[in-house]
C-alpha cells in the first residue's frame, strides 16, 4: 500500500489569510480558543479561506474478535450483532447523536459473527486480509467533507491495547483497562492475554500492517483505512475513543501526515486512552468521561466543528458591525 | 430578600428510578459518563423521571462600569453597547450559537451607558441597586425551562476578580487576568485597582449584598437574580465562564442550594476561572479554552444538556432492542 498521495497541509500564506480574518471578528483575539484552531485546520485541509461542510457521516465499523475466548469481556460476542442492528433501528447511543445533529451514518459489517482469531494463538488475520480491510475503509473516504469514526466489536479494547502495547513498547499493565467494565480479575486476565500475544508475535513497529494482522481487528483496520482515505482525499476525520485512536497509531506509521487530517474528539475514560493520546502527541476537545464508543464522543466532536465554522463564516467583524476595535 | 422557598433538589427514590433507567439503556452503565449526571440532574431539578427540555433561553446582560476609568479594559466603554446592537443584529459569537443550537435569547440593558460608580473611589451601586438588579434578573425564570447566563460589560472582569478576591480572601494577584487581553502593566493596574476597592471598602463575605453593592456590576447582578430566580422556579441554570461564575459567588452566599440547579459548562481561560471553580467547588463540563463571555461556553454546555436528556429519552433499553445484557 502506498501513501506517498498524503500531503501535509501547512501552508503559511493561507493560514495568515485564515487568522486574519479570525481577529476581524467581533471578538477579542484568540477568544473562542480551540474552536478557532478547528477553524484554521479546516481551511487548511479544504484549501480555503472560506471553507464549508456540506455532509458529515460517521462510518460505524462493527467486527469480532476470536480473543474474547479469553474471557476478555464482560459480554458475548453475539452482542456485536445486536447492536448493530440497534443502530439500524436507531435505539444506539450514536443514532440519537446523530439524529440530533444532523450526522449521516454508514453501518459497515467488516466482520460481525466472523470473527478475528484468537491472537493469543495465531495472528488475528492474515498481511491480505489487513489490508482488504483497510481498503475497505478507504472506500468510505467520500461519504462526506466531515468524516467521522464509530465501531462496535466485543472485545476490542484488547486488540486496541495490544495496538498500543506493541507500537509503544508500553506494558500492558498501562494499556489494558476496563473496557465494557471488567473487574480486577477480568483486567488481569486481559493484561495476561496481550502479553502472551506480545511475546508469541513480537510485533514490529516498523512494520505497522504486520503489527495490525498479528493483533486485529477489522472494524480497526478498516477506521485506519478511514484516515488514510479521507487524508488522501483532504477530508476532515473525527476520531472518537480508545478504538479509533488504536487505528490511527497505524494510519500514522503508515502515513505521518495523515495526522494533520485528524481531529481527536474526547479522551475517554477508558485507562489506556491516556497515553495513548499522549503516544500521538494529541491533544482532545473534550472529556466528558465517556466510554461508550461507537463514535459516541467523534459525533459530539463533529458539533464542535460546525460550531466552529459557523462562527467563522457567520460572525459580523469589527468593521461590518461598526464595533470600536482596541 | 429571602431565599426560603428555594429547596435542594435531593429525592433519592427518584434518583434510583432515573438511574434505573440510564442502566436500561443499551449501553454499559455509566459509560456516557457526565452527559448521565446531567440526566439526574436535570430529572431531580424537573422532579420527574422523565425530564423534557421545551425551550432553551440564553438571557444576556450587558452593563457599563465605572472602574474602567482606571484603565482595566483594552476596549473603551462604548463597545458594550456596541456589541449589544451586534447581539439583537445576530452578528455576534452567542447569536450564530444560539442559531445553530435552537436556543432563544433575551438581551437585557442593565446599565448600558449608565456606568456603576468608580469601585476604587466609592461603591459601585447602592444595596437597593443591587436588591433592584437582582429583582430584575428573577423576573427572567420563566423565559425558559433551561435558562443560560450571558453578559457584556467592558470592564467587568475587573467586578468579577474584585468579587472572587472579596468572597474567598484570595490576593488580587490570584483573581485578575488578561480579561479581553491586557498587557502585563494593564494587570498590574487591574491588580492594584482591586487592591485599593478591597481596602476601601472592606467588604464582609457574610454580607454578599453589600459585596455585590461595593463591587458591582449590574450584569453580575442580573445573572445572581437569574440563578436565584431560577432555583425558585426548578429551572436547570446553565453558567458560561468568570463573569457568570462571580455571579454564583453571590447567589450562592444568598442561598446554597441555588447550586443544585446551576451546571458550570466551561472552564474559560481567564487565569483566575480556575480558582473560582476550586472556591465553587465546580467541576465544569469543558474547557475549550475560550474566554469571550456573551454565554457563548453556556450555549455549548446548553447543546450537552439537550444530547444528555435526547440519549435518556431516546435510547432503546436492552429489552426492546433484544440485545443481551452481561
Amino acid at each position: 500500500m502506498n501513501f506517498n498521495n498524503i500531503k501535509p497541509i501547512a501552508d503559511a500564506a493561507l493560514e495568515q489569510r485564515i487568522r486574519r480574518r479570525l481577529d476581524s471578528l467581533t471578538k477579542p483575539p484568540g477568544s473562542l480558543g480551540r474552536l478557532e484552531s478547528l477553524a484554521v485546520q479546516i481551511g487548511l485541509i479544504q484549501a480555503t479561506d472560506m471553507p464549508r461542510i456540506a455532509a458529515k457521516t460517521i462510518v460505524i465499523f462493527g467486527a469480532d474478535h476470536g480473543v474474547v475466548e479469553e474471557g476478555v469481556s464482560p459480554y458475548p460476542s453475539e452482542v456485536t450483532g445486536q447492536m448493530m442492528a440497534n443502530f439500524r433501528s436507531g435505539g444506539a447511543a450514536i443514532s440519537v447523536l446523530c439524529r440530533l445533529y444532523g450526522i449521516g451514518s454508514a453501518i459497515v459489517d467488516m466482520g460481525v459473527g466472523r470473527p478475528t482469531r484468537n491472537f493469543t494463538r495465531e495472528p488475528a488475520m492474515t498481511r491480505e486480509q489487513a489490508e482488504a480491510a483497510i481498503a475497505r475503509g478507504m472506500s468510505f473516504a467520500d461519504a462526506a467533507d466531515v468524516l467521522g469514526a464509530g465501531e462496535m466489536g466485543i472485545g476490542n479494547t484488547t486488540s486496541a491495547a495490544a495496538l498500543l502495547s506493541a507500537m509503544s513498547g508500553l506494558d500492558p499493565t498501562e494499556t489494558a483497562g476496563r473496557g465494557t467494565g471488567l473487574d480486577e480479575n477480568g483486567i488481569a486476565r486481559k493484561v495476561n492475554a496481550i502479553r502472551r500475544a506480545i511475546d508469541l508475535h513480537r510485533p514490529d513497529p516498523g512494520d505497522p500492517l504486520g503489527v495490525l494482522a498479528a493483533l486485529g481487528g477489522f472494524e480497526i483496520a478498516g477506521i485506519a483505512g478511514l484516515i488514510l482515505g479521507g487524508a488522501q482525499r483532504r477530508r476532515l476525520v473525527v476520531l472518537d475513543g480508545f478504538i479509533s485512536c488504536s487505528a490511527a497509531l497505524i494510519a500514522r506509521a503508515l502515513a505521518p501526515e495523515s495526522m494533520d487530517y485528524v481531529v481527536f474528539s474526547h479522551r475517554s475514560a477508558e485507562r489506556g486512552h491516556r497515553v495513548m493520546l499522549d503516544f500521538l502527541g494529541a491533544k482532545p476537545l473534550f472529556d466528558l468521561d465517556m466510554r461508550l464508543g461507537e463514535g459516541s464522543g467523534a459525533a459530539i466532536g463533529m458539533n464542535l466543528i460546525e460550531a466552529s465554522l459557523k462562527l467563522y463564516r457567520e460572525m459580523a467583524t469589527f468593521e461590518s458591525a461598526g464595533v470600536s476595535n482596541r
